[in-house]
């Protein structure tokens, strides 16, 4: 007997026939005699639905779209629908089941209103519950604030809801069901060749969420990598009976081939500033980064003197698409301050990842990949490198060039 | 300063216009310097998508349609939403204001799922709430049970959750805004002269709500009766400024108006049962009742050995269309406890009644009330009587025609 979190994304439990197949793979696992918690997101759609009747009343006055704690009581009723939809498919099937709000654990959050971090996770109850027998149907996605307040933990927070649920439950092992059928190379829409991984080390799928790939959220695979708990993705979508191996997230050692490079990720959210005919002084880019910080805008790539071109800027960096405006107007106030002539923005750029452990252990990785993309004549932006990842930011037309060349340049379509 | 209850049903926040229509209805009470406090229903059609989710689930079995207690999670998140956005729509008019649900005053239950109880509410940080200033919105229809999962007080219950909560604050009064203007004397549909009443008694109102009249719940005029809390019951789909006095649901004594009957009702949601050849022996009655309370089935009009035709029964009473079923089976099953031959079922039956007050001291409103539908031949199936109200039990047809000749009979189009 094991102790299993199961969690189903929205296409998983999309429609009222998605959330009875549903119910057939968790009485599985139960019928199996496992103890098994249920983290569900809300059924697709309804989320955007919710969020449109929030933007709409936000919209009706100019500082409309701030933050407002309501959002997430109203956004959080999707999960909340679901659970105890899933509750009673279950109990249809003649399996116990109930349904757990993210008040009722209670699952404590920092209160952070639409971005909340997880504190802690009451289990007493729920504990009991689940050694009676009773699969615990969550609502993911929710907590409470310390104010007693509904508190949503931020878009895709349904994977972390159920990460740090079976931390807190000490589960052995955390299934996390979507819509594709595991982790690939790359993404199949752009790659055809890509191939499903068997195994993937916790750092490698960290930095493949965080370089753009959509599979799991960043925070779930940071959370599951530092208590060790084994991720396995899979899909929904494949009958009762079909195999279904999926993609095993875990240690290292566990991962067992022999790889240079395990993926290909790319992401078209971000935006390049250029900051053109900067102040030559000391301090230069701590100020940018600090002008950015009090504006609440995450910088990702940043790089200091490298263009060719003479007239361009001497410091370019890369910030989420959605804070341009604000990065812009936190640049002009304090544009004396700053010290710099102009600003240029780019925002049809991409940025490609290749990802691996064995970057570590192996050279020339970098030498692969930027000749793969010299060859298609492929300009490279701006480069940002970790211990296992190469990133590159690239012209948004190029995207699907440079992932299918870099694939290839790997050889990932073989096993 | 007074402190107010306001109550708004599914039509009035059916929409996010709506909702910004009652946001300045509210508003301006909160401007005049009143302490507020709002429930709200759900937006019109959401609790119908919401109960449908969950009957498609019911039906995948064949002991479905059974209370199940998630129903109440899942229905409930329809009033969740409304709270959400009303308190974002006030903020948005620089209103302080936050929702409240169920669970977080709490309001508490007996925990009865989709028909629960409210067994106390507690004011302690809502009070403090009122008192800072801040309009409370509040979820209606629900509450939390012993067991801390949701509970709801079954259809029509916002109002019920507006009157105790007006009771439990000590609030001045409880406004219910709808969608029609106030009481009528008649259903407006059916009589076009029927007069909106500027005040009526609670035992009137009580009644009239029970024999059919949709505008208010009868728990919730029970409640307010008993606390004396005065019910005002007017529109929200009137331009801010416009006059809309409503109808004030008060104590006797302050009604004022010197009248004999006060409205007219009528209900098309009754079945009439006749048991033929019942056994003539006593206890028979007690009997037939014992075993419709046993399958939870409510007796509205029983009459004994009235019938004027030789080879029927000599026991008719009437039931909710919806028990029906549940009705027949529990007799065939006690057939010879109960010891009848058969039974004849009509469901094309009315239920039309007057209510006055004026009834406990003025003589001559039965005879009236016959003379009124024997003159348009209107067959009288049952009779049955309070202190202040004489219903009648007629063929379904002449429902119109019937309501029509008793609002003109006791002459209730003139002041």
């Amino acid at each position: 007997m094991a102790r299993i979190v199961m969690k189903f994304g929205g296409t998983s439990v999309a429609d009222l026939d998605r959330i009875r197949h549903v119910s057939a793979l968790v009485a599985r696992e139960a019928e199996d005699g496992h103890e098994v918690a249920v983290v569900v997101s809300a059924m697709s759609g309804e989320t955007n639905r919710l969020v449109g009747f929030v933007d709409a009343l936000a919209a009706d006055t100019k500082n409309g779209g701030a933050i407002d704690d309501e959002y997430d009581t109203i956004v959080s009723s999707g999960e909340q629908v679901t659970s105890g939809l899933l509750a009673i498919a279950l109990r249809r099937r003649g399996i116990k089941a109930r349904s757990w709000q993210g008040w009722q654990i209670p699952l404590q959050t920092d209160g952070a209103h639409a971005s909340a971090r997880i504190k802690g996770i009451e289990t007493l109850a729920f504990n009991q519950s689940l050694k009676d027998g009773i699969v615990g149907v969550v609502a993911g996605f929710q907590g409470i604030s310390p104010e007693g307040r509904v508190s949503t933990l931020g878009r895709g927070g349904s994977d972390t809801s159920a990460v740090a649920l079976a931390v807190a439950l000490g589960a052995d092992r955390c299934d996390i069901y979507t819509d594709v059928d595991g982790v690939y190379t790359a993404d199949p829409r752009i790659v055809p060749k890509a191939r499903r991984l068997d195994r993937i080390a916790f750092e490698e799928m960290l930095e493949l969420a965080s370089q753009g790939a959509k599979v799991l959220q960043t925070r779930s695979v940071e959370l599951a990598m530092n208590n060790k708990l084994p991720i396995r993705v899979l899909t929904s979508f494949r009958g009762i009976d079909e195999l279904n191996p999926g993609t095993l997230v875990c240690e290292e050692k566990k991962t067992m081939e022999e790889r240079v490079v395990s993926g290909v990720a790319y992401a078209r959210d971000e935006a390049q500033i250029s900051l053109l005919r900067l102040r030559d002084e000391p301090g230069v880019v701590a100020r940018v980064c600090g002008v950015m910080a009090d504006a609440n805008v995450s910088v990702d790539m940043i790089v200091q003197g490298t263009s060719r071109r003479e007239d361009s800027a001497n410091l370019v960096f890369t910030i989420g698409k959605r804070d341009l405006e604000k990065a812009l107007s936190a640049l002009d106030e304090n544009k004396d301050r700053i010290g710099y002539d102009s600003v240029l923005v780019n925002d049809k750029v991409s940025k490609v990842s290749v990802v691996g452990i064995g970057m570590r252990s192996h050279t020339g990785v970098a030498h692969t990949m930027f000749s793969a993309l010299a060859e298609r004549n492929i300009n490279i932006e701006v480069i940002a490198t970790s211990e296992i990842k190469i990133s590159v930011l690239i012209d948004a037309d190029m995207t699907e060039l440079a992932v299918r060349a870099l694939h290839s340049a790997f050889e990932l379509e073989n096993p």
